[in-house]
């Protein structure tokens, strides 16, 4: 390679010295006949001059935007008034003594420094420009450390690596699969996998004891702004643990992974219930940066005459109120669109109350005693100035829901007490009811252990039942799921029955697992994180697009390589498929 | 974690502390009333005693091979005569004073310390079994370091992990795709990639610099003995590099990849162009653990009266000959199974001699002059005893082909003059002649540039062009293809057309490329190794099968998961795809 230095790393410290650059055009000038370019790679810019003298100042003077150069020179020290002190080899230039275009450009669609301000469609259809952006660069630079960061610590704590298949077997729960039809056997398909799961566990039976893999999980789901066809996950399982070991693991994980983007985190996380996360934050992902909590304001209202409440309460419902810092001053529209926000999130209405002058104004103010009033204000600490917004609904669930959404639009007005606010949510319960079909379904994964001494229930009362599950929340965003799971084929089955899975249908979808579980599985637990979040979070990046070489749109479509895309008769023919009509 | 230590990590230097060890049962005695159990984890094995006045000797007696255990009591030295000096926990015994069954196991289809010896299909089927053998641990261990040691060191040489999609575009060359019907957009296809070669090229035209991933390729091949559906291929580009770049970095990658399995090897690699690896050894990925080479006797026989060699010469073809040490001695039978490999690989015959008494005997013997006989002996330095091959065909090539058929088996007795042989095979043509087609095709990959003083002749004579293609063979494997690319779009769009590719069909299948290419790509170039025959070959195994976790049968079936499968009718309505009647 005739490169011997990055263009960034020509600082002052090389003067003096022969070079030679490899790079893209960033821009060029004519200044009095001489010829400035500044050359670009992925560390930096350096300026090269090319002296009207040279035999190539005409093949330089051609060059345009973006054309591909390798330049030998001389380190020189710029002019005094020509330094810039703002960029790393702002002090120096190259004297170009050799100077060859490698290759050519065609005029651009848009310009690489202001990439980021295109229509996303149009950058993702020219995405060799757009990751030629410093930032876009430094984003899967960023990527790139997490990873290696990740794999170093696992490694360091006796994980293995493990590859599993992504040509697999369709196990259809949760989101749907991607299909792949099989050529060999006719009629029958391979599905990508929503995620490594069975085939972890399936690790733990055979005695890895500890797995890890960057796993790719696929879900055909109906797209949401940001969710993408294929994601990574940093996926482990772990034989002979605890909750607590698994949580350990994981905070020593982020520890290190933080440390490589310059961020020092304090760990162990927080731990918090299920129970207390939707009493105090309305969510099971709650953003603790911000100390607000709701409060329960049941027993203000026990006696109330408010129609509403007093029917809420009848109903065994609950009333929870939020502090809203300097609200009085909110207008009614702003108001209004709260109400709407509760709406949204299934409140059939919402009471506010301002605060002024030691009273509590508002259009239900006049339902409420004074004595409602005043303990209303010291439950949430409401302070002259303030707005007091109050839900209630006969349902816990749905109170606690609406109110949580509303917490979320208080703090944004609210000073983060920490950057990064870690914390475990626990306790989640096992199974969830669905009414619409009469069955119990898993509250996160159907894999997941009973706690042990509620397993007695598991029949008599399958919504008492607590599970080892947990989650990994950060900022207000889910970065991870986990739990123990279940070691015997035996616990697991009554699950899958309480589900409404026939013992046919549960070894057609979960055999292999089942197999394994009954032929020594020792007790096993672990997680998957979410790489592509975890990243976008430390890069600040809003979307996970950002952190991904080459993303899908939210049509699921790849507009630089154009996928989907229709595909040759010959092709179908041969895997014995053909396309419905539609 | 309960667990203080793995089992084979409890040695002398623990004697008299206590100890948790959890794993499997491997075996158990009742020795004169007291239970020895050999408990086995991933590490090792470690004797347990379990004293008949312990309150769970019961609980203990009645475990089975495979049940899971955890066991806490002290190390205590073995008696004299039960010293195993062949384990590593051999001088130890841990006397229970806790003991817990974890989990049991139902009898299982073959024994875990036996599962190397079952059915290919079975030890599949119950892969979790199979794996917990330590020699398939060892394996998998193996590969996990390989691909730690892979990473560390190309992100020591400033290589960036990029993640490259797996659904993206069909771009049917090569091997057939895998095709995943879009649910959202009616009729279309995903394919999932046969290497991320043109997103690593567009990562080049990124400014990436320098790419790497442990890729996922897929390929729907008819299936051979070791080929799998999926691998892993370790996949990296480069900008700015000549061809010699590029070795110095694999050179570097392989040292650190078998310095992790305890083996030294040394750098630089030879070189051998094409031409001579087939006109010395006849094949393209030679073993050159084995110095035996054919030799060229056009010459010997220029004025043969021999009617076979004379035609031969006359056409323009070849004659080869190999020398086959105390080859004399073999017998009729072993000589026409030399002929059967021989015409196999497209010889019409062969010609043997043996060397006896300074003569040459065989049943052509008598069509050659003295002088001729002379000259061949010379040509292949044969002794007395030995035996010489003579080969030819009116087509170079298939007479290097047969030729280096028969030297892979006569090396088979010859002595190793090293353990591992690496060589780069270089200057391969750039085009090869379809005449079946009337077109050209790429003799290895349609990217791979033309040497540059050739270009001209592109057109003119395509077959004469050399290309910058390369391949890392090993013991006769090739481990890796790579080459230097075409970067601009003007001479791939040439090359293509060779390939009777029209314009918008080469826009269809390449356009991401070649949009590009155009648009200020840098000259680059890169390689793709295969991991499993890497990790194949450091294990000592013959199938990539033994170091993959979860492979599939050469019929592409998954045994544990019995897949491929037939779905549900409702996912391929969902996906508006129908099964074909046969």
């Amino acid at each position: 390679m005739k490169r011997t230095n990055y263009c960034g790393d020509i600082t002052a410290s090389l003067l003096g010295t022969k070079q030679t650059l490899c790079g893209w055009v960033n821009s060029y000038r004519n200044h009095g006949g001489v010829l400035f370019i500044d050359v670009r790679d992925r560390s930096g810019i350096c300026q090269v001059v090319v002296e009207p003298s040279k035999p190539f100042f005409a093949e330089a003077s051609a060059v345009r935007n973006e054309y591909v150069v390798e330049v030998t020179g001389t380190v020189n020290r710029r002019i005094e008034g020509a330094v810039n002190k703002n960029m790393k080899t702002g002090e120096i230039e190259v004297v170009a003594e050799e100077f060859k275009v490698l290759n050519t450009s065609i005029p651009l669609p848009f310009d690489v420094d202001k990439s980021l301000s295109v229509a996303e469609e149009i950058r993702l259809k020219y995405r060799y420009l757009d990751l030629r952006n410093p930032h876009m660069y430094a984003n899967l630079l960023l990527r790139h450390r997490i990873m290696q960061a990740a794999r170093r610590y696992l490694d360091g704590q006796g994980f293995l690596e493990v590859e599993t298949p992504i040509l697999t077997r369709s196990t259809p729960e949760g989101a749907r699969d991607y299909l792949v039809p099989s050529r060999v056997h006719h009629g029958e398909f391979y599905a990508l996998p929503q995620s490594p799961q069975m085939f972890k566990q399936t690790l733990m039976a055979s005695g890895i004891d500890r797995y890890f893999q960057l796993a790719r999980c696929f879900r055909d789901e109906d797209l949401r702004a940001d969710r993408q066809p294929e994601h990574t996950q940093i996926d482990m399982e772990m034989s002979f643990v605890t909750i607590d070991d698994i949580h350990e693991v994981v905070e020593g994980l982020m520890k290190e992974i933080f440390k490589t983007a310059g961020k020092d985190i304090s760990v162990p996380f927080p731990k918090l219930s299920y129970h207390d996360a939707m009493e105090k934050y309305g969510s099971d992902k709650p953003d603790l940066r911000y100390s607000l909590e709701m409060k329960n304001v049941n027993d203000v209202f026990k006696n109330t005459g408010f129609k509403v409440f007093k029917e809420v309460l009848a109903a065994g419902g609950a009333i929870r109120a939020l502090r809203g810092e300097k609200g009085a001053a909110y207008s009614r529209g702003h108001l209004d669109k709260l109400t709407e926000l509760a709406k949204k999130n299934g409140a059939k209405g919402l009471v506010w109350l301002k605060v002024k002058d030691g009273a509590l104004e508002g259009p239900s103010a006049k339902f409420f005693t004074p004595q409602e009033m005043s303990a209303l204000k010291e439950a949430v600490s409401a302070l002259d100035g303030d707005i007091i917004l109050v839900g209630s609904d006969a349902n816990l669930h749905t109170c606690q829901t609406f109110m949580g959404a509303l917490r979320k639009e208080l703090v944004k007005e609210l000073p983060r007490q920490s950057e990064w606010a870690f914390a475990w949510i626990t306790n989640f319960p096992l199974l969830e009811y669905i009414p619409e079909e009469d069955r119990w379904d898993a509250a996160h994964n159907p894999f997941t252990a009973p706690v042990e001494e509620d397993l007695p229930n598991l029949e008599k009362d399958p919504g008492s039942v607590r599970s080892y599950q947990f989650d990994l929340v950060l900022n207000g965003n889910e970065l991870a799921s986990g739990s123990v799971r279940n070691c015997r084929r035996e616990v697991q089955e009554r699950i899958l029955a309480l589900m409404k899975h026939s013992k046919e249908e549960s070894a057609r979808r979960f055999g292999m697992l089942l197999n394994a579980l009954e032929a020594g599985a020792p007790p096993h637990g672990g997680i998957g994180l979410g790489l592509d979040r975890i990243t976008a979070l430390l890069a600040g990046e809003e979307s996970i697009r950002e952190v991904i070489a080459f993303p899908k749109t939210a049509q699921a479509v790849c507009p630089l390589t154009d996928s989907p895309n229709v595909v040759d008769d010959i092709q179908l023919k041969e895997l014995g498929i053909e396309i419905s009509k539609e």
